[in-house]
């Protein structure tokens, strides 16, 4: 390849008129500044544009006089509304024309699904290609991705599902893209933080920001909170890889020491595979028994690749009965103390032991709303019980927020209080 | 005031340099999109510019161009940083000036917080205006709004803190803005679509898409898709609310007339939600067994508000062992078919039925992968049984995509064919 100029500076436009109504925001950027950041590119400019090809013109040849790099990312589908691939060549002056080794590929992977019908002729336009575009496999999916060089500059087209998107950049990150830049990278990494508010974190926090930026290579920190979920985001951007990553480590074993165990994660695992590689590396077996929370433990515990390993069941006991059917939770015990109380949690935890069975019991009862509330446990009331033969903890919690967040916020106070059972097990 | 062209088309900047991370997001768009929709003004076009002037002298130029309202939010501060007043300046070719009676109110709100010390001089960046320009008051901070006539376009320039924009924007949309529209609002409507692709679904509404767009009023469609997921958009534009209600019901009893049953919601409404309203209507309770979806369809079945009317229990089964355990399949039948089979599936959906117990039964069972597949059952693989005392549908399905897609097709599959079993019992 000539030796032609680094890429250092984006834009990006993401294509979809759903991205342009009052509830729909595009966060395929975020992915895309993501890896190229990590490969020292800019992003100066990100525009959404709806499905709507002149408008798309005009906003793709407007950022291209200013970027070395645009990468427009959607519209590359096979209806009508799929207007990308039209509208760059236009952009570009180029001409379209159909790439018969896409539209095979089309065919093919339209019989190997099973379908007994032809492929509808409208899955062709997929296959029509600006002149000179080196076309980007899609592997999963139908929309194949494109590659344009247009002088020194770059126009990417990237399909819009994200499953598509994703791999499709790292492998052009990892490759063709990689190749085309020499800059310095802006590295990052995320703490994610349990058990306290934002404004505890910001204030123990607050006096080491500072810290950071003085230092040489700066680190730039910014705290990132919802309900249940307190992210730290630390950045640095250095040549050397080892630098940028001792910046960081500096910088994270700051925090860990200001802030201890409540740093439950500092490498961009969530809390469910915490929690599953403590499992893993102690031998245990975990069994839920949840009634607000309605399975969302058990599915968080199960999102994670080899969970099989420590979960064996999980029981959703949505009423009484089924407490002492399925849980053996006595019914004399709801009736004195309430279904959402601490007894009650625990007797469902030890239930689910014996059941399951597991080494580790969790039982979680509460009102998630937006009915259901007293004066005395109102909407967001959560007992939560953790226990082993050993060990019973078991914590009230009063959560703020919709049905949605308040189930978030007990699996997550759930999946927290095994971490820390865990832990003091070692 | 002269009669001016009515404003229909919008473009929206939001300025932050934070907002070029991988991690925040503009949302203030969508605020400003509710309130512009409202009012019938489209948004064409939205852009993201970090805290550097002349990119967003370049972006403004070039969007002004093509909308007659042209909406800046953020960027409005004290600092150097904040480039919005200059960079609109320039643009329009306005020179900027102190506007007095902005320095005024702006020493004497500094002076009412109590500060003893005088106000920092470069408070004074915020009182200057581009020639011309209309301030609108802060009501909740210190950076005022700007509204700017340009021949007979708009330029408005909003504050980026939600709190201050808001208020501005809402007092704006009943007054100054309402006034300079047509007051025919964009009316919106969701159908959503279980069990066929894309370009089936475009394939069958295509002809209705270009007949609706030739309707007056005009119905605009656009279908979103992910895996598990088809979502038909549908938007009208007319004065009367009683006749875009009209025009969205023809459109989507015609979707319904060519996609059948397939179009499970017309009224924006979840899959889980549909499903719950069928069992309220027919008094009847669902049981769930899950294996691969490891407590998702649970999961969502209890997010919806008053789901304890129909929702007793669900077990995760995530071993052979405890398949036989709690829902008591036979050891034979998983050691003659395998765990992922349709009598796997079928016995589960019976055994929580009897267990729960409940009226309807579901059993999911397959490999969520990325591990576990084999050649006769890649990952992907999923059977999914929906028994009653009177009826038994068993299916296998191919899912593709990762663990988390795997999961959610999977779940999605099922409460479909729970839904259509409930249809059919009406």
């Amino acid at each position: 390849m000539a030796r032609v100029r680094p890429l250092t500076r984006a834009a990006i436009i993401a294509v979809g008129s759903e991205l342009l109504t009052p509830t729909k925001l595009d966060t395929n950027s975020l992915f895309i500044t993501d890896r190229l950041n990590e490969l020292g590119i800019d992003v100066a400019t990100k525009a959404i544009v709806g499905d709507d090809r002149d408008e798309l013109v005009h906003v793709a040849s407007a950022l291209l006089t200013r970027v070395d790099l645009l990468v427009l990312c959607g519209g590359l589908g096979p209806t009508d509304d799929d207007v990308t691939r039209d509208a760059v060549a236009i952009a570009l002056g180029r001409s379209l024309a159909e790439d018969e080794a896409i539209t095979a590929r089309l065919r093919a992977r339209f019989a190997a699904r099973g379908f007994t019908m032809p492929m509808p002729e409208n899955n062709r336009r997929q296959a029509m290609v600006p002149a000179g575009a080196r076309v980007i496999e899609n592997t999963r999916g139908s929309a194949p991705g494109l590659w344009i060089d247009y002088d020194d500059r770059v126009v990417l087209l990237l399909p819009g599902p994200p499953r598509e998107l994703k791999p499709m950049l790292t492998a052009l990150a990892e490759g063709s893209l990689r190749e085309r830049t020499s800059g310095v990278p802006i590295v990052r990494r995320v703490v994610r933080i349990a058990g306290r508010i934002e404004s505890q974190v910001d204030e123990v926090l607050g006096p080491l920001y500072k810290e950071w930026s003085a230092r040489n290579p700066s680190v730039a920190a910014t705290i990132l909170a919802q309900p249940g979920s307190i992210e730290l985001h630390l950045s640095t951007r250095v040549a050397s890889a080892a630098e940028a990553k001792a910046s960081l480590d500096n910088a994270v074993s700051d925090t860990v020491s200001a802030i201890g165990p409540d740093a439950y994660s500092t490498d961009g695992r969530l809390l469910e595979e915490i929690v599953g590689g403590l499992l893993v590396e102690r031998g245990l077996r975990i069994g839920v028994a949840e009634s607000c929370t309605g399975g969302l433990i058990s599915s968080r515990l199960t999102d994670v690749p080899g969970s099989s390993r420590y979960v064996d069941a999980s029981i959703v006991t949505y009423s009484n009965q089924s407490k002492s059917d399925l849980l053996d939770v006595a019914s004399s015990l709801i009736d004195a103390h309430g279904a959402v109380s601490e007894p009650v949690a625990a007797a469902m935890a030890d239930g689910i032991r014996a059941r399951a069975p597991a080494d580790i019991g969790v039982g979680v009862t509460g009102i998630a709303g937006p009915s259901g509330g007293t004066p005395e446990k109102p909407v967001g009331t959560v007992a939560i019980a953790v226990t082993t033969p050993a060990a019973r903890r078991v914590r009230t919690f009063r959560f703020h927020g919709e049905r949605a967040q308040v189930k978030f916020q007990a699996a997550q106070s759930a999946l927290d209080m095994v971490r820390r059972l865990l832990l003091d097990m070692r």
